[in-house]
């Protein structure tokens, strides 16, 4: 099944499977010129999909909120993943679907309904968002001067690559020395950051944002751990200062996971290394990767 | 000059001119995937460009505002689109210029700093943001429910793809059997269209909205019309109810220039085609592509 030529990754786009470096869009295709595209991300990890079935249902619900149709059905759909992860002959990887526009049939149209939507899917080597390195540390956390996106104007449940405002985050945090960067909204509630949730953690409470935020399937994991574990969690609206005055944060993302935080802004929590509590859901996260419920092996 | 091969538009990515439809970004592109890039659009009329020093001048800024570096210099990127437009051998055409924050050149990595960024740049044959045929009885303007992305999170002065509160309008509009739509923002002031700036008319004096809106040449280009034809006319915050309630009401944009618009939502405007102001206008427009100040004729 291994090839070369996949060694990179391996994608599909319209129906055909080349290496991650031939995969391409035109220029011209409106998930690029309108950002005009929705998507998900799944990981592999050892050899095996983790919640497949919860990505699917997302992509297939960001799809139908956008009103795209790709040709492949569900089923194809994950074929077509377990191929990409196959061909690129990965066990720990990131893995994307994406569900664009596509171009007008008729040059010039200006018609979303006249488009050709297709699937572009690929497979390529395990990312985290933040670096191991800094995982073991925890990461510093920036909070964004850019408000969040509101949500009446772009719903932030349907995964979107409309990166604007978080991006404006991390050009802040790192030009002042920051990992990573979380974006509030307009009003000083917590949202999200660039392509991740946040959790924080009060006397042994812990509360992610109820807005501005992607519903996570990696949020979903750790609020079902707090639930396993007695520990009281909610989705609820967490304020800025609520942010800055928290024992412990945590990130969660479906590329790295459960990733603590040791610093937010020039608060430094706990011994300025990972809280304790983060790291009990961190091993719980990936005790539950063996768990069978979870686990899609991967097709060989 | 001309080539059959580039009949449907000609395109740079990356120092190499090709026909557009070979024209292609990665998938994994962060102007892709993170919609992180900005662009312009520059029109040729008549063997022409019309304005072509504004639409550089709007292009540097904009790529300044996000950090985006591209290796080519505003003498090299007018070469590039005098080069497509030629290969093309378009007398009337549309004409892109794109930079994209590209790819890291590490992989995995997720600074923008690591990113190469690139220009992309092509022509093709004209296009209308409305149809000539809707033109010529003014277009039906729906208003959408999705409030325009407030200027706070992301930058309208700085032209970019992020449309989804835009293209939300847009596939309402159409549902509705409108032809197209214009988004107010969540105050209820009157903001931009999918890739179009609007102007109102009342009791002979214009007005187009202060927010939620590009910078647009045509807009500008419209403004010096009024000041030269003794039209009183200004940027200030537009109501809803003040484009309800317009005498006439029209759109411009680079790509189809002076649009009138017939009616907004129920309200039929005058009798149901263009009004005599917009009219006048639309034909001073026209005329001024004669005009030397502002013609580069394009070299063949």
């Amino acid at each position: 099944m291994s090839d070369p030529h996949f060694a990179a990754g391996a994608a599909y786009v319209k129906d055909r499977f080349v290496p991650i470096a031939e995969a391409t869009i035109p220029v011209t295709d409106w998930g690029f010129t309108r950002s005009d595209v929705v998507y998900d991300v799944v990981h592999v990890w050892k050899g095996a999909f983790f919640r497949l079935e919860d990505h699917l249902d997302r992509f297939e619900r960001s799809m139908a909120m956008r009103r795209l149709k790709i040709a492949e059905d569900r089923g194809r759909i994950a074929d077509v993943l377990h191929r990409c992860v196959g061909l690129a002959d990965l066990t720990d990887a990131f893995v994307a679907m994406v569900a664009t526009r596509g171009r007008p049939r008729v040059f010039g149209s200006r018609r979303p309904a006249d488009c050709e939507n297709y699937l572009i899917a690929y497979a390529v080597p395990w990312i985290d968002v933040i670096p191991k390195d800094v995982q073991a540390r925890g990461a510093h956390l920036w909070i964004a001067s850019t408000p969040r996106v509101p949500d009446s104007s772009v719903d932030p449940t349907i995964k979107n690559y409309q990166w604007s405002d978080l991006t404006s985050g991390i050009l802040e945090a790192h030009e002042e020395g920051f990992d990573t960067s979380v974006n509030c909204d307009a009003e000083g509630y917590v949202a999200e950051g660039p392509g991740f949730n946040i959790f924080v953690v009060k006397d042994g409470a812990v509360k992610t944002p109820d807005r501005g935020s992607l519903g996570g399937i990696t949020r979903k994991t750790v609020l079902e751990i707090c639930d396993s574990l007695g520990i009281p969690a909610a989705i609820a609206p967490v304020t800025r200062a609520a942010l800055e005055d928290a024992d412990e944060v945590f990130i969660t993302s479906t590329a790295g996971g459960v990733m603590p935080v040791s610093r937010v802004m020039t608060r430094i929590m706990g011994n300025d290394r990972p809280g304790p509590l983060s790291m009990t859901i961190y091993d719980t996260y990936w005790q539950w990767h063996d768990d069978p419920r979870y686990r899609t092996p991967v097709r060989t």
